[in-house]
């Protein structure tokens, strides 16, 4: 089965925006199994289109069409598809109605252009649209299969998980359903994960596990199964969950859509720990990322960015003569702990450059944590890469040392 | 002429890599006045890169082949452009002495792999690459016109500034030289925007004017002007820019690569001003954001993320009852100032939901301005977005807010 994809739309032409549709759709294709050998971008022009689409199914079995389906005169996918199709749109009854009521929820009067929205080529479905107006499409172009999407990213990615790519796969003759779970991992290089779990990659057919690499987010490792049901997929996920996490231990931080930030606040709440952090290098990034989760404020009690030297010194205070080293790291974490009455601290001062200070270079960083009932710890490292680089690698790492920390208890 | 996009790459198609390149070239071609009716993705395969190839230049004059220019045995985009032509690769001897030299220069040998970089379709011609091993190819197919680069962006975007936008000017006889300035506006909406200066935009043909929304960026606009040379370009967008900022006003708060944060700290500096800030709602993304720019530590002596209201109180002597309201915004920025001694200092309060706080809803926040020999004021307003919009909104807005002050003195 060989299933590619066509992105609508003169402003990714233009570059006003950047395509990240196809490159999901594509990643979702290799997930299932099903190749997909070409993408490509049109404007909003009939012709243009009409072409492309009887040019792509001449080698794809299937064609996946996002965008171009809103309700402005320019939005011009269903009359390409029934062109293709040699057919007429339809104007659904029942599409109509479903339009209406959606507007009527929010309050809100139908625009004419809208009715748009409720044509749908003769011979072919509508596929729900669980989020917004604008239903998708199913169509039988001869033996081949012509799906089309929103092009809202949201939107976009329901469908294509509800609807298309189980139908895809029952075309495919294959199982029905695909389940993934990624394991995140901190603290080894992709080659060193590499090699723990070589034996185990090469074992696999099914579940199968697939590296990818996700930048200051880390590295996953992703495990990926087949089955009739969902259920059975799970099943042959959770043994290769257990085996991996033997060999990766405490590298694996979280699955999933866990962060390294969402993992650290719930194992401070856990304990019923609040948390206060000290930056330096990192000028608040830690803080933010914190204050990103919802219902941080009953963990957070608050931070300070000592940039400048002096407010180390009277606001924390740091005596330490070298700011970048580890007695000032420990000082900056007694310091903010004291200040807020916080039961945890973190503290993290380094050189992000350009220029090297206290005789240290670039990439030079020291963290400090501050756990209750014991002596404050301070760790140095070096971090590689320039300037931001090193200040997102600084706020990962001192965000997985308290986690360490904490999971040692 | 026409110019359409083939981006080349196995890990573009899996979704790997999101594709970023396309919309970059497609900006520039427009820019330049080129169109570009068709973008494609295709892998590492040579039958297919071919059949791209052939297919495009029906439609197009001219082709930009992105990627698989490297040194790996699946890099075959100078075999495709060679089969399309009719013809063979030569190992270019110039090329191979210059691979060589530029593995000499960094003290090692050249795999010989890289000897393939040093192929050239006969009839074709290097692009020299000033940053990286592969030289880009342009070749001629009948009267078409089929150009090679790298797909590492930076090598990518320097190819195609100094060698194939000016070749493919100089091919639709268009004049040599395009050049642009971006005004950086914040405070306008798009439609208020272009409704300023909508007689300004209908009335120019060159140099032209261009909206570019850029989401909690702000709305940019950019002037482009050709001419026969940069110099004379130039001439002709300054009289432009003048007549725009008469419009805009103080709505421009930067050009081109100026940020907010930029432009905020060179104020502080030529008053020779140190600043503080305190910050509830943004947790330390105001701070962040100034501190990603080199230098910022001779101005910003530090801040305060009082996110429980504890620490609002000990550590700012917050008093207000309300954290989100005037008062307290008021408080906070007396509170860092003092704190820190710095001489001036902002704060910012609010909700980012998802729940309302203090009986107000998602969005409300407040700011605080503290100058030098002036009144702590508090300003209220109200963003639109979730969570993390209005954390950014709040943001940039908190930062303009500090511009404006400063700049009426």
């Amino acid at each position: 089965m060989r299933c590619d994809v066509l992105c609508i739309g003169t402003e990714l032409l233009l570059g006003q925006i950047t395509d990240t549709n196809s490159a999901w759709i594509g990643e979702q294709l290799a997930l299932a199994g099903i190749d997909s050998y070409e993408h490509r971008h049109v404007g909003d022009n009939l012709g243009r289109m009409v072409d492309a689409i009887e040019d792509m199914l001449v080698g794809a079995d299937a064609l996946i069409i996002c965008g171009g389906l809103g309700p402005t005169p320019d939005d011009v996918t269903r009359e390409a598809i029934a062109k293709v199709m040699g057919t007429e749109l339809e104007r659904r009854d029942d599409l109509v109605e479903w339009i209406r009521a959606l507007f009527g929820e929010r309050g809100r009067d139908m625009p004419a252009n809208n009715l748009r929205q409720a044509d749908v080529p003769r011979g072919g479905e509508p596929i729900p649209n669980s989020v917004g107006t604008a239903p998708g499409l199913k169509c039988m172009v001869g033996d081949k299969i012509v799906y089309a999407i929103p092009g809202v990213p949201y939107e976009m990615r329901l469908m294509m998980s509800e609807h298309i790519l189980p139908d895809l796969l029952r075309r495919a003759g294959q199982q029905g359903a695909i389940v993934s779970r990624t394991l995140k991992t901190w603290g080894a290089s992709e080659s060193g994960l590499a090699e723990m779990i070589a034996d185990r990659v090469e074992a696999q057919t099914n579940p199968t596990i697939a590296f990818l690499a996700r930048g200051i987010e880390g590295i996953s490792v992703r495990i990926t199964a087949k089955a009739d049901t969902d259920e059975e997929a799970r099943a042959l996920i959770e043994p290769e969950e257990r085996a991996l996490r033997d060999v990766l231990g405490d590298l694996v931080f979280g699955v999933d859509h866990e962060t390294m930030e969402t993992v650290v606040l719930e194992l401070l709440r856990a304990r019923g720990w609040t948390l206060a952090v000290a930056e330096s290098i990192t000028g608040g990034l830690v803080s933010a990322r914190l204050v990103s989760v919802p219902g941080t404020s009953e963990v957070l009690k608050g931070s300070v960015v000592s940039y400048m030297t002096d407010v180390k010194q009277s606001l924390l205070g740091v005596t330490a003569e070298k700011v970048v080293s580890a007695e000032c790291a420990r000082e900056m974490a007694e310091g903010v702990r004291k200040l807020t009455g916080a039961d945890v601290a973190l503290s993290v001062t380094g050189v992000a450059g350009p220029e090297p200070q206290d005789d240290q270079p670039v990439g030079t960083v020291f963290f400090g944590l501050a756990l209750p009932d014991r002596d404050v710890e301070a760790v140095g490292t070096r971090l590689p890469g320039q300037r931001e680089q090193v200040r997102q690698f600084a706020t990962i790492s001192l965000l997985n040392l308290l986690r360490m920390a904490l999971l040692r208890g």
